[in-house]
């Protein structure tokens, strides 16, 4: 299966979602097509052949979807990271800038190990304020940012000019203009 | 593996979250062991094998992280159910009474077919306000509750209580007095 094309012809776009003038990529329908989604899956694990990855976080709530899978595939960890006050434990957390306010998400405090190679996963790389605070969120914890992964990339919102710094593989399995 | 026992050596209790009193039951460390997840997702394959079972319904936000992988692992669809306002297509909604207030969670429209086999999934069996919800919804849309699959249930909130009338098999992995 060429997973590119099955994310392509599988997608939903929906108009003027969360409000007008969006075209919001709907994934539910692949979630629906547990043969794509096995697809996506086993791509990333291919993709990420070779590269070190010791752990996988995901971005709540779409990056819990396909994080867990993967991590379990690639027999590591899976981390959440969750918004501000939904974690039961002590937590650390990393307060970003977005178009207008700021957001703070954070995990667990000792999920994330000094030198632990994690991967970054979310369904979504838009304008990347998200991705590029849990990976500043690795380095305060000391660890090492493997790279990030992504089913679908708005390239017109350039989420990858903030991740580029990292210096990782950035792996998004569909990129729209 | 024993996935009861090696579910209970995992959990960890956090007391007074999210408000003093109650223990809490974090997952976080189950999904940091990727052995014990996988013997989780092997579970509930077995202790439904035998029931019909056309489609997962997993309830945000933590009913998606074993919600997917079980939905795949069966080969059948897995179908997101959301809070009021996340999903960007047409919906169906359903309003449930809670403690205090109420809460409304919602499906897109077209996601349960006309007698479907819809297997309810969460991480946690607690007061049943949720899943009792999740099943109804399902009903709403001429689909039919396959049964209830949760890790853990908290019996003491008698959650078991408000989902019997569906008369199907409720499933917890792990059960807490």
């Amino acid at each position: 299966m060429d997973v590119n094309v099955a994310i392509r012809n599988t997608i939903r776009t929906i108009p003027d979602f969360p409000k007008p003038g969006i075209q919001f990529k709907d994934i539910t329908p692949i979630l629906e097509n547990p043969v794509v989604s096995r697809a996506i899956v086993a791509e990333f694990v291919k993709l990420y052949h070779g590269v070190k990855v010791d752990a996988v976080a995901g971005v709540e709530s779409r990056g819990f979807l396909f994080g867990l899978p993967l991590a379990m595939e690639l027999n590591v960890p899976f981390i959440i990271v969750r918004k501000k006050g939904k974690l039961p434990a002590e937590t650390v957390n990393f307060k970003y800038d977005l178009e207008y306010g700021s957001a703070e998400i954070e995990v667990h405090k000792g999920a994330i190990k000094k030198g632990m190679n994690v991967l970054v996963h979310d369904d979504l790389l838009a304008t990347g304020g998200t991705a590029g605070a849990a990976a500043q969120l690795i380095e305060k914890e000391e660890g090492i940012v493997a790279g990030f992964s992504f089913l679908i990339e708005l390239d017109d919102l350039k989420g990858r000019e903030k991740l580029v710094r990292f210096d990782k593989p950035i792996i998004s399995l569909v990129r729209y203009n």
